[in-house]
């Protein structure tokens, strides 16, 4: 996929890292990644947690790194929007959704029966809470950091762990047995990752794009986010996220975090997030991307880019005194 | 008053041609004029109605005319608006209040308690008609198509007429005694008259504007005016005139005349104009011009030309991956 | 029609008055009135101007009078609309179209080239003109205060009228040759008129009508007018026509006039007109009629009467702690 | 506060349960409990997460649940808002904000050059990252089920564990020493909790009430959230949180979480909720409650109770033909 980054050779012809991805190695962000790649990425860095691998893209130790942001069990992955929403600026370049497909795995001498501790991260244990319960109801939950960490520790006996819940992939990077598949109470429930790079200019738009932003609000004033809305209403652009987020002051410090229909490339969407940038406290861009369903927006009448071409056609004429 | 167009020197040096008003002489529209330019214009030429004296501007025979487009009692003037809205494009270039003062005059030989047959323009009656109620009750009403026609024509003993009700200009005009000033029930009422030229660019901005637009929707669905206003909101521009007007054809399609806060040249306006050029199905600029009021808008944040300049600086930034 | 307020016999038996109309004989606010009782009625009053019509109505001279609201070509009939808007309360229980189609007509002793001097009222020459020019480009234009009061005027040759611009009822009222039919440059024009009457229970929806009302802003601010809009598209109502009017003090001083398709009794109109009660300065309630083009709105979804009735039933099990 | 439902005595005389919460002994939302009771209720009932304690109510086993709902640093609790929103009704009755004051604590026999192995929630662990950098860069982070869960389990030499991060509560509860207070990164972070029962009918408005729901849109068009945010604000209501939540199919299909300044018995929120109620697919109400920062909100004109009663009368007064 060369519109990519590369991970070989950088631009002035050094040798580029290569992409990171939230970790142990086994997660759903490294199924993420390889499917986004296309290609199994030359030696992937895991990253113990979403802040550890942005800071990496910072730093530039990797070329981006591909960390969750959204689950639809779960809802918004605060670490995620929070680090994008502050420091070094940061783009999201492509987006990938992962079935949540839980397995029970382990050892080859254990069998399902002999199940009494449960090693997953308290996540995946929420999302196969009836499973257990109907399954092994007499079993332990014993929370672990990552639901790839609990399957690379339950390959060692010694650990106290007789099974893990993970991901299919994590069974085959740590060679353990699948004792139950597709436990997940919600069969249809999905993670949404993104791939993170330091700020670049976005790749051409395709049709069917997002825009991801960080919006704050001067002050809590009533009407704050219908104003908000109407910049993107007015020029017939859909959202398909919103959330309110904390400042990280007290309760009811606000600031929007929101996924565009677009491009900023389109000409309606330009228009308005100039509109947010004059109604904003702050506006923070946060890039635009190709949807990974390839979903046109349906757009109505007078938003295309050529209505745009033709609108500031006619006002430069007016503006001339002409017709 | 050098910004208007002269009417000395066209721009090829010929010699240009006065400017028109709605007549006869002495009608508050020529007072109007008066005012406007400042000085006594040379030979400034009556027409008979508005439809008339737009004609001759669009024809080149008079540089501009001032015609009454809005009063406070009576509401818009439709000729005006609907010679605006279609035909040649013509532009309105200043406007002017004048209160309207009207008196009881005739001959010297005249006096009010001779006075039996008034003529005057019908709108002109029913503003006074309480005056004439109380003052008159057993006077008799005789339409004029003017006031200062009727003030003309009260002049010749042959007319019938004992009295005319027209502007204190009038008066002078044709050599009349005033018998009773004042007489009109609203003393507030005014008109508001309109310099209309061809089209032509705008005089600068002058940060207490005004911009006259007639707006075209495409079919009567459920929230077309909203979506027209919210074009002018969600950039902080009031309107301070609105009419729907019907098309020609049956009563039910319309379109909009409409008055916005500022001029052409503001980045805000600029860009609502440009909205309304992609929802409407059409739009015709009548002119950007000072108020006469010079009453500045009370803008709210985000929306001066700095913020847009600073909007749009930071929107080429983000486009090309900088910050 | 036996909906309309019966002339027979009042609430108490007395004997009740007539209708009224926009007189004199003739005029096509008469042919309204006609159109609109379905039978000939006894006695309709022809009334001189629209106030005193209206004034009329107020004192139960009649019990209703028909008079023009708006013309296709001129635009809103300010007199009505600011009869309506104070004083004693009138509300409008009828509308009516009519196509404006004017004839030339005199005395049987004039032919068409006969014909120098024609009068008739100053908007019904404007909607001529063209014709006028085309067919008697040397006859002079008198004004009159009706095209019927013309059509009368004619029939004396002492009147010094050659003919009359009119409707074709008025050549039959005046006994008057027709030299010229379907004169008016636009065939489609039409006047629509309305039946007044004092402040009375509507007449129950049909399910196609229309309520108008006179809406007072506070002040002037920025988003008033969108407030109002919104107050009616939040519950999905369309408005078929708004003009702001003038207040009586100085221009700029505004008032809206509207008509919204709906009924006052349909809970969707009564939600919009408390809302709009809560934010204007003032509401008056001018009238729910049926519409004479019988079009019913297109509702959205969530709008009807049985959606405001589960609405409510559901807002008051949740007030009780029900489900 | 007699306003809370008595865990005494029921309605038919019968002893009631206690109160739960989200335990186990020492959590914060123990603490909000205590904070929001007033007094040292009779045994609070710990749970081991939301769903559990949430089941609890709904089965009767406690009158009502302490349970987090939205953190200033993590955002959103999900488990929270997804319990709420689906399964037999629930509401939330009282919030509490809790400052969330980590401490490091430990054995008495354990100093902070002791500490190797910090176990913690992975929530917790976040909130206190640059204070491990700083302090204890070499120590290992064990996750646990909950802080508390930690704070239980340091206890044991046996655990392995050296520390736990947990509330100053915490050490009270399981007899820590604390080695170091006040160590989150952010200082004014806080969780705010909510106290949930059955359905049951609001404690009467206080003035400065919340209410809280889920709005479930039938698809995703452009301008349904614009819809639902036109319904609070065309009544004057602010919002203080918003999230879009899947709704459990795939990413893009969701709902609207969101807390709105007033009481369901607020005529306007009543309103704004009937309108919801028709404009959505479904409104799930979440109760009413006292906000517990006591701030009224700022109503602009006409949205007061008054004014509704005002507007409602006088509805009346119109449709029934009066003044």
């Amino acid at each position: 996929m060369n519109e990519l980054p590369s991970t070989d050779t950088g631009e002035a012809g050094e040798s580029l890292p290569a992409y990171g991805f939230l970790g142990p190695e086994g997660t759903f962000a490294e199924a993420a990644l390889l499917a986004t790649l296309g290609t199994t990425p030359a030696d992937p860095v895991p990253y113990a947690d979403v802040s550890i691998a942005l800071a990496a893209v910072r730093r530039g130790d990797v070329v981006g790194a591909m960390v969750p942001i959204e689950n639809s069990v779960e809802g918004a992955v605060a670490a995620t929007l929070d680090e994008l929403a502050s420091g070094d600026p940061l783009v999201i370049i492509r987006e990938q959704h992962v079935v949540v497909d839980f397995a029970l795995m382990s050892r080859p001498d254990i069998s399902l029966q002999d199940v009494k501790r449960v090693a997953t991260h308290p996540h995946a244990e929420a999302q196969c809470r009836r499973w257990l319960a109907d399954n092994l109801p007499d079993s332990q939950f014993l929370p672990a950091a990552s639901t790839a960490g609990a399957a690379a520790a339950v390959r060692e006996p010694e650990s106290g762990y007789d099974a893990a819940i993970a991901s299919p992939l994590a069974a085959r990077v740590y060679d353990l047995v699948i004792l139950a598949d597709h436990i997940a109470d919600n069969p249809y429930a999905e993670t949404r990752f993104v791939l993170v790079t330091k700020q670049r200019p976005p790749a051409p738009a395709t049709g069917a794009d997002k825009t991801t932003l960080a919006l704050y609000i001067g002050q809590d004033h009533p009407g704050a986010l219908l104003e908000i809305l109407t910049e993107f209403a007015v020029r017939g652009i859909n959202l398909t996220r919103i959330e309110s987020r904390p400042t990280g002051g007290g309760i009811g410090d606000y600031s929007f975090s929101v996924d565009a229909e677009g491009h900023v490339d389109d000409a309606r969407v330009g228009e308005a997030l100039m509109g947010l940038r004059r109604v904003c406290a702050d506006v923070r861009y946060l890039g635009s991307y190709p949807r990974v369903d390839a979903v046109r927006p349906s757009l109505r009448r007078g938003v295309s880019d050529a209505d745009y071409s033709d609108a500031q056609a006619w006002l430069a004429r007016v503006r001339e005194g002409r017709r």
